[in-house]
């Protein structure tokens, strides 16, 4: 067993490796994470914890690397945690470190790492808060978490991260106008990236006019609305000016709040599955269950310890 | 309180107001629905699960549809969820059952339900496999759950049900392509769909390359790759044919194994996430976490009743 003690001082200290070494540890689910998050928590730096997502194609990835750009020159040391569609079965990620942020690739302060989402218990599931806790306490501010997807996986970061980006493409169906609008309520900041399409400033009219259309159910902020395009960096200070000015709003009581509670209520989640799986009966009552002799919700309720 | 143990009953006499009701009732999480899992479960005809997934715009709807208008001509009486990106706020589905399945409106063998996913679990949390249970229990078969997402749906889908099949389109970037690699694994059969544009059939070649790279780690057997055209319905007959042959293989003893195994480990989510909430610390805890007194972990191990 690695201890990571050791490691979180290193990772405190600037040690890249031990940083590294760190989040391969949180990643792989490794013993002595469970007792590292107290010392975790109380060696935070109080970074802007910001989520980035967007349907595949959007361009998030261009649009992060731009980011990081401004933000260095800014004097920011940026980290980076990109979520990427990953495989049940290996569990591993699959894009990978190598095509992103190639840029940065020589800046010690701008800290970049692929993260497999874990299908578990959805898809940012808590080790991804945890690393982003060590790139807090490594002092790394912002950090961003980036995530591929079309609906809960944008609904997951909005309810974890202090500040959400979702990035929007200009051209696109029905089924993702939908999907839209529902994002539109989960938005902090909503970027319409590839602005030098044709189309660019009418889908953003289009937003603007769907979000009057649902103004009266968001209770905060309505989101800033812009349009960036990645590749030559317009846009892109804007942007980073838009994200850096939401982080005072996001940390009023009631949204750290409502933050607080998402958290516990995945917490909740997570330490009800270890439960239920570290059960002596575990084996038994997938068997039971498998063979239809007991419902999933009943045995489930055994095995966590409720009505036991 | 509704009483939900007539409204069972009704609809497994076939009685489509009670159906209607008993799934209005799950979806709003009524009182009394943990009750009826039992009887629900004892209920249980014994219906082909089947999850149908696949990112927007691939024509998911389109291609339920007509697999509806195959099964209806083999004399089957299917059942279909339709879980709908959602609003987080609102809680209700976005696009709902307007827009879908106009060509069975009048058809009493095919019932149609559009489901809102919820955020807090994940997207397919515990409510859709209970109404998928619901039609089941009212002598649907099959039963389709069909959902949008590029990753973790995808994911809970082939988690829960009995055959997973995922809908791809031709042409895709980069991202997407990772994405599918991941989803290689999942599906238990794949489609290319709008089969009529050009690229169809290299996209097809392309995912059976794939398939045969990624192979050896896929423990079970290996998905077919077919095309369709789901605007004239060519390909889907061998479609049907192809999610019918799996039903044998997905009901094979380890693969129910690993079934319960996932239903399980979300319906321990979903306690964990119970306990917490209804501890009477909660408001306290969340208020903790908010100011950064204590840490997620440990405030949600208390509420959960772990280490208290």
């Amino acid at each position: 067993m690695t201890d990571l003690v050791p490691l979180l001082a290193g990772a405190v200290a600037g040690e890249r490796r031990a940083l590294a070494r760190l989040l391969t540890a949180i990643e792989g689910g490794a013993d002595g994470v469970r007792e590292l998050i107290p010392s975790l928590f109380a060696a935070s730096r109080g970074a802007h914890l910001v989520g980035i997502t967007g349907p595949p194609g959007s361009g998030k990835s261009t649009l992060v690397n731009a980011l990081a750009t401004v933000w260095r020159r800014r004097g920011r040391r940026v980290g980076i945690l990109a979520v990427d569609p990953s495989s049940p079965f290996t569990g591993g990620a699959i894009m990978g470190d190598r095509i992103r942020m190639m840029e940065h690739a020589g800046d010690l302060d701008v800290f970049v790492r692929s993260m497999a989402s874990r299908g578990e218990l959805g898809g940012l599931a808590g080790t991804t808060w945890i690393a982003a806790a060590v790139l807090d306490a490594a002092g790394y501010d912002p950090v961003v978490v980036e995530t591929v997807g079309a609906g809960q996986s944008e609904v997951e970061i909005a309810r974890l991260a202090e500040t959400t980006v979702v990035v929007e493409v200009p051209e696109m169906g029905d089924e993702v106008q939908a999907i839209k609008a529902g994002l539109l309520e989960v938005a902090d900041v909503i970027v319409v990236n590839k602005g030098d399409r044709p189309g660019a400033e009418l889908a953003a009219r289009q937003l603007r006019a769907m979000l009057s259309s649902v103004g009266g159910r968001i209770t905060r902020q309505p989101p800033a609305i812009l349009t960036t395009t990645a590749l030559d960096g317009a846009g892109v200070d804007a942007l980073a000016d838009a994200i850096d000015a939401h982080r005072a709003a996001a940390r009023a009581p009631d949204q750290a709040m409502q933050r607080a509670r998402n958290q516990l209520r995945r917490a909740a989640a997570e330490i009800g599955v270890r439960a239920a799986t570290a059960h002596p009966e575990w084996e038994e009552l997938v068997e039971a269950v498998a063979e239809r002799r007991v419902d999933p919700v009943t045995a489930a309720e055994r095995l966590v310890g409720l009505r036991s």
